[in-house]
């Protein structure tokens, strides 16, 4: 860490922030210039609150000088993390990853449609969910458990691994059997205690940022994860709020090539929840793969219109279909598969 | 709802959005100007996703023409709430509330002295937490039940009620011999199973405002509450995530007038998560006070500089008890005590 | 415009609000439903300024139910705008543009190199900044029209067209013998007489998306320019001003659909500004093209580390002959050339 | 500036930062961690851009140490600036001062009534648009200089100053009879021509935040100001752009004490603008009041509704009269004089 004393800092407010710096295990060095005081304090500061050192009196400004992540930095894995499931599917490798599926399982006919789609379309895992956070009360809450059964039946079917969301550290167990890939949903990014439950599991998460949380946070909420032992995470961009409302989010398309610089971890697209828009879908999931990212997830559904919940934003099957076709080239033109 | 469709949409377009909206089950008025067709549609709208409509083809824009939320609109109680506490202490009339206590509590030693503090200061309520949820993992993380217990001994000691944050189902059952008043935290805002389950409960909640949350999303999730038939809802400003960094986040205190507008809930204001630096929680919390809030909720220790958690916004108790003193002629200005 | 009136409104509130709505010209449709009252305004509103509805007593919202823009939507030219410039170049057809260049003109060497590389790579267009607003007085303040006649003389050279910001009504004629392409920047989104005054002249003009501007309010303000019979406008996304900041700005891919949706108008990405950091810019170019851009803007410097401003943004010369190499593909794989 | 590099950086990565370090013309020091090394650069880098060398290899972090404004800041006049003006009234001292007028100037008529009100009601300065930058071109564009010479009559018939909005150089010789305090509207914040013809002025100059614009960038612009000559600098916080919707604006109230913080410039708080409805001006004006404003701008009308421009937030006469008493109490409790 480093704190800027102002240029008019006496030396009683220097020493009191010194002794503050020490006492939080670090050493100091200081450098006096001609108008101000600089202390740099050289040892572990991760688990420091540095912005206590702002407030005290004769602080100009006080800056991290290492990440405050370590798991989940580039470092740890320069080669790059490579989560491999079950069935030999991979994400975080040349080969880009199709997770699609209903943003609700609604019922076994549905379920087995959207499957045999997403296998023809040559992807990977089935994506729906059973507990559905709306923010209306008055909205469908989910099938639970039992629709979860029914994507797992599906995908099983299919060759496919299933994706859903956990909301609850009680709902662990019982998702257990039937989800190969348990996501995170964004509203849940630093539900720090959810996090350190699947820290504990060993299945892979994939974990979605949240609305208003930075680059830098969802990498300590990753972080939260493997500091349990849990290193197969993946990161999920999938929009941020703004003030612009012509899309429902805004999808921070920039956080792919971050993240693939700070961190080791592999990063998804979803361009449904990032744009909120059926006809914005086909264009952000090719800026998605033409900015690196490692998997698309998309919602679909046989009667989109109709769907119980995110109508908006789900795809059409012959709309997934013709996009699909579209993003092998763009994966071709980055030098990659699809 | 009123769907306004665009200057060349074709009558096909108006006929398959005019089904689409009888399906949902409203009635549909047409009005069709010389350049554009508006949709009216009349009937019960707050469990329909209007976001649907808005990718149909041919539809311009589609509007709400009625509130979403029904039990936390002002209609629902034009006179406003007030919530009443056991010992007589209430929230939400002309006498307006103090709230305070550390962040975490860190001892029996540490919280007696607060609650003396906050007593002889007239406060009403002792709020500490015992479930730290932190960005890091390598952060300390609360003292749980047992800290709980030494609040809700020091409250007792000094006729004072308790506040702490509840972050999981689970903790609900075993906090609730020790909390007067549960806190949901930002980050819970919209982690609508926990509002629900408190929703059962009959014990008041305190809702602070997510970081990304809508005032609109604020009123929504306390309808997940009262839908349950717990009507003891306050709500709590306590600053919403901008592009400013010169403080923490950025205190919107005019959701206070908006809110009492909008809703008949109480609100609080709390200076110390809304600018999260020491130096300015004085000047916001007179702000608040002055734009209409509540009760006002802040954070203080005896060592200030060595609380465990949200050290930079803690007021030493000298700072507190003046502060106090100043609220009080502003509350007077604004014909109210405190 | 559409008035939802509270369900407790009163009919001397409806009958108030009548009033208002006629006195601007519009005809009055009421709609009376079991428990609120709707009032729709039919007739030209563009011009009228629907807030001050909201606050009348008695009303719940105020809607918009036609495009606050005109000559900019894409109505008014279904097929979309090709700009055509003198030497045969175009914007907005199959043919994705390249405008590159330094951010400020620096000398003639500078700019001649520069123009070389950006011919040799296939680009139309020699952007470089003569006035240059900076954050700070300080800083280099720009070469003034002596360096725009210096990139005019590489550009004529090479075959190039120029671009350059204007950033005052009284420059204008002075650029006019030396501009292509007259660019607004971002801070001038809203500098409406300067927005006028180029609505006048003769010159395709590059309008660049203000940091806290919506689509909809760039959509206004090209209005502004196309109102004067100026309709050569080629919009920009580079970046808006969000919470995120581990790049200097958000780039809002999803503008590209969504103009190309709403408006005729062609729109080009910005990656340099859009990201602030040289190793973003690529990768974010590409996801630019995959989403619809109409052309690439870039900043380039044969000495990027040393240029005078945007230093950190600017991409070396082999840097940015990569890039396009890369662009290509991805321009191949959407159905364009570049 | 301090640069902290990467844990596995290299000799020859940190021998090229330390060389660019020197080239700006700041002294190297540098600390070897056991991890990590620290590179602090002693001496002026007020015009360097630090960006540049967050993008060099093996840099991690790149922090200022110093404040980037001098003469904005508080060491330059730790006693705080008044603004004195012709006729003794002072902005910046213990009396707050009152600041009001029509958004637009409409006729001799309404000017005359407005300012006997302001007059009546304590206050010293009369605002007034000559000159109206609107967002649509079709809406009302203002009276221009003639507008103004209005404003001034009735202004000095009531002993009272003028404000009013210049948006051009070209204006500033024109405006300087009829002007005594110049307004920069938030929208030419960064106008920095503008700013630099205004220090050359010997008047006193109201500079608004920028919707997007830090509260440095607030300070940095004042500096562009006053390095011209003219001291005479009174900035406002008049809300920024969040994604909340129910305000048109968010009023950032903590601009007040941390302004009051960093720089020695008094700042008005503008709660017209800050939340765009009339029914939230006096609550957000007793807090902006109550957290330390020097003065209050606000909008009246003696005809609101039917008001050219920004009706929604112009408070009728006797609302403001209303106000106005209430803030006198307000000033009171906070030791102050309105």
């Amino acid at each position: 860490m480093i704190v800027a004393m102002q240029e008019n800092a006496t030396e009683e407010q220097i020493d009191a922030v010194i002794d503050a710096m020490v006492e939080t295990g670090v050493k100091v060095h200081r450098t006096t210039g001609a108008a101000q005081s600089i202390l740099a304090g050289v040892g572990p500061t991760s688990n420091v609150d540095l912005s206590k050192f702002e407030v005290l009196p004769g602080v100009l400004y006080v800056h991290r000088i290492s990440s405050p992540y370590k798991l989940a930095g580039r470092g740890f894995r320069p080669e790059g993390t490579v989560v491999e499931f079950s069935n030999g599917a991979k994400i975080g490798e040349q080969k880009i990853a199709i997770i699609a599926g209903p943003c609700s399982i609604e019922s076994r006919e549905q379920v087995n449609i959207i499957a045999a789609c997403v296998k023809a379309a040559g992807g990977q895992f089935l994506r729906g969910g059973a507990f559905k956070p709306r923010s209306s009360p008055y909205a469908f809450q989910g099938m639970g458990i039992p629709g979860l059964k029914l994507l797992h039946e599906a995908a099983q079917a299919n060759g496919l691994l299933t994706v859903s969301e956990v909301m609850e550290i009680s709902q662990i167990e019982d998702m257990l059997p039937y989800t190969d890939l348990f996501q995170v949903g964004a509203r849940n990014m630093q539900n720090f205690n959810l996090l350190r439950e699947l820290g504990k599991v060993r299945r892979p998460v994939l974990l979605k940022r949240g609305l208003a949380a930075t680059i830098e946070e969802l990498l300590l909420s990753s972080e939260y994860i493997m500091s349990g032992g849990n290193y197969d995470v993946i990161l999920c961009e999938r929009g941020i709020r703004t003030f612009e409302t012509a899309t429902r989010n805004t999808l921070d398309l920039s956080a792919i090539p971050v993240v693939h610089k700070l961190s080791h971890l592999p990063i998804v697209g979803d361009p449904s929840h990032g744009t909120g828009r059926r006809d914005m879908v086909a264009p952000m999931a090719k800026a998605a793969v033409a900015a690196g990212a490692d998997a698309i997830l998309v919602e679909i559904h046989p009667n989109a219109d109709k769907a119980y919940s995110d109508a908006a934003q789900t795809l059409y099957l012959d709309q997934f279909e013709k996009m699909i076709a579209e993003l092998r080239l763009i994966a071709t033109a980055v030098g990659r598969t699809l």
